[in-house]
């Protein structure tokens, strides 16, 4: 018999996509990219997305407050929408809870989630409560909309475009390193933990960068580039590169791997949960879009490494030298 | 500290669904139908539901072939689409899964759901997989569209309109009483089994019924008349009559409930999951749309009872005298 583990969680999702993918009605992008992508209106397409958060495996309940909670179980759907180019405009949630459950803890919950679907202007459509025989289980999927000519894909990389990342990477996978270790916690803990508890999607820098036509792809970093880099490589059929040294990261994170003895590059690349963007970017247009950005958002947009076209190979540099990481991005099931 | 065992399923969505019903956009219908319904085009409304499905609370592993578990979540989404008269066009499929788990039994799982999205071309374009740290849990999201002429809600019953459900009513609560009795099984309770199992969705019933002006209301029969009637009662402002001896039986229910001691008006009415459609009917409309059902599926449009202006009451009677049912319909945290 074979076990998930053998396969591991893009193998599963390699096993069963095929026949989901074939006879697709004309315009409908199915599985394979952050969002589904179906048509709608002459001048929006459709996007849906869905994620499940399961207790024990992506949350412990005594290590985030369920104000956090509802919030993040709400953002990592943002940002699947960011990473198209598009705008979140409805939710909907089920949630699996266990019996001695506390009403305040829901209440405090709803009040994560409610804030933010404020806050963004979503509207809370519908969903479904259950009882859970142990794990509470947040399973939330968001309808957003994206104007036909500025939606990204991830297959849309090419040798020689510049790989960048709209913000610092690892800070969510120390914070998470940080709940994990059990030590004790001074400022820049505190801060690396509220990084991996309270991700905030880049919805506002998806959007812009949807607009520039030297924008090749587009997703967001959920497991860690080391793993959605891959995702990028395989839609576009190409490889990377990454200059370990270039990877934008906060000074919270060097000081507490300095102090904790982490690898830095290690934790930035296969951390994952930052909900960052990785981006490509036509060389030529880089100048202009960086310059843009920074100007925009009032911080860089950091260029990380170049796409090539040794296909299926990411290599990592560091300082001009061949380097190569401990562990790989996140896999559920390995 | 107030339990979620205190308030239920229905004071919980109670308590939590109103702040996000203000300010909804025009057009926009949220919690509290059988699926929210958002505007799209000219001749289309688009339909959005979503349940979830927990090992241990809604099936149990040993009890249920994955083929019939994958159909099974999807079928449940299905029922929803139908009750608002829509045909579902895409499925959206979260799962969280134990390590353990064999890659055949999600083939399985997976066979089943392929074969329902293909039967009524039903396109999966996205999900989500993750571990899980014991039950397996499925989570289906449906896109559906509706003719905005044709969409009918739970609001809309009156006084006066007849009350009637498209198939037999208690055969799903009895096979799940089969399971759970562990008995030895003859072909009545193979029946009724099958019926928990592999519930049909009624499509092609809630498509030709919402092309009647005389429906008022409708909704699927998932937690059984008893609590289904009360939501269409609470959301159109009006109170309901049962006549007992009116619940379509089938065969095998009455046979399995006589051989067993089983109350068979308790499981009709309270057992849940029949998966098939409860309508309001204009009383001068009945006989036209009864005469119509019957010529198109072959089968009878049961009246069941009537709306009444008891605004929350709802009665039952039996040959006339006022009855009183043991049990109520499904509550997840009672």
């Amino acid at each position: 018999l074979t076990k998930l583990t053998d396969i591991g969680e893009f193998g599963l999702i390699a096993r069963f996509s095929p026949r989901f993918l074939s006879n697709l009605p004309a315009g409908v992008v199915g599985i394979g990219d952050d969002c589904a992508v179906l048509p709608w209106k002459k001048d929006a397409r459709l996007l849906v997305t869905t994620d499940m958060l399961v207790e024990g495996i992506h949350f412990l309940r005594d290590r985030i407050r369920p104000r956090d909670l509802g919030a993040k179980s709400l953002a990592v759907n943002l940002s699947d929408i960011a990473a198209m180019g598009g705008k979140p405009d409805s939710a909907f949630l089920s949630l699996a809870i266990p019996r001695g459950t506390g009403v305040e803890w829901l209440d405090r919950l709803f009040k994560g989630i409610g804030d933010l679907t404020a806050s963004e202007n979503i509207h809370l459509l519908g969903g479904d409560t259950t009882r859970s025989p142990g794990p509470v289980v947040i399973n939330i999927a968001v309808l957003g909309r994206v104007h036909p000519a500025r939606v990204k894909f991830r297959s849309g990389a090419r040798p020689g475009d510049e790989v960048c990342v709209t913000g610092f990477l690892g800070d969510s996978g120390g914070g998470l390193r940080v709940l994990l270790e059990n030590r004790r916690q001074g400022r820049d803990e505190a801060y690396l933990v509220r990084r991996h508890n309270r991700p905030r999607a880049h919805l506002a820098e998806g959007a812009w960068l949807a607009g520039k036509k030297g924008v090749t792809a587009m997703m967001d970093v959920s497991d860690g580039i080391d793993s959605d880099l891959r995702r990028i490589m395989e839609r576009s059929g190409c490889g990377a590169a990454v200059e370990l040294e270039e990877l934008p990261l906060s000074g919270p994170l060097r000081r507490a791997a300095a102090v904790r003895g982490w690898n830095l590059y290690e934790v930035a690349a296969t951390g994952g949960e930052d909900y960052c963007l990785v981006a490509t970017v036509r060389p030529d247009c880089l100048p202009g879009i960086a310059r843009g950005f920074e100007r925009k958002f009032g911080r860089r947009l950091s260029r990380i490494g170049s796409i090539t076209g040794e296909r299926g190979k990411l290599r990592y540099r560091l300082n001009g030298n061949p380097a190569v990481l401990g562990r790989h991005g996140f896999d559920h099931f390995r």
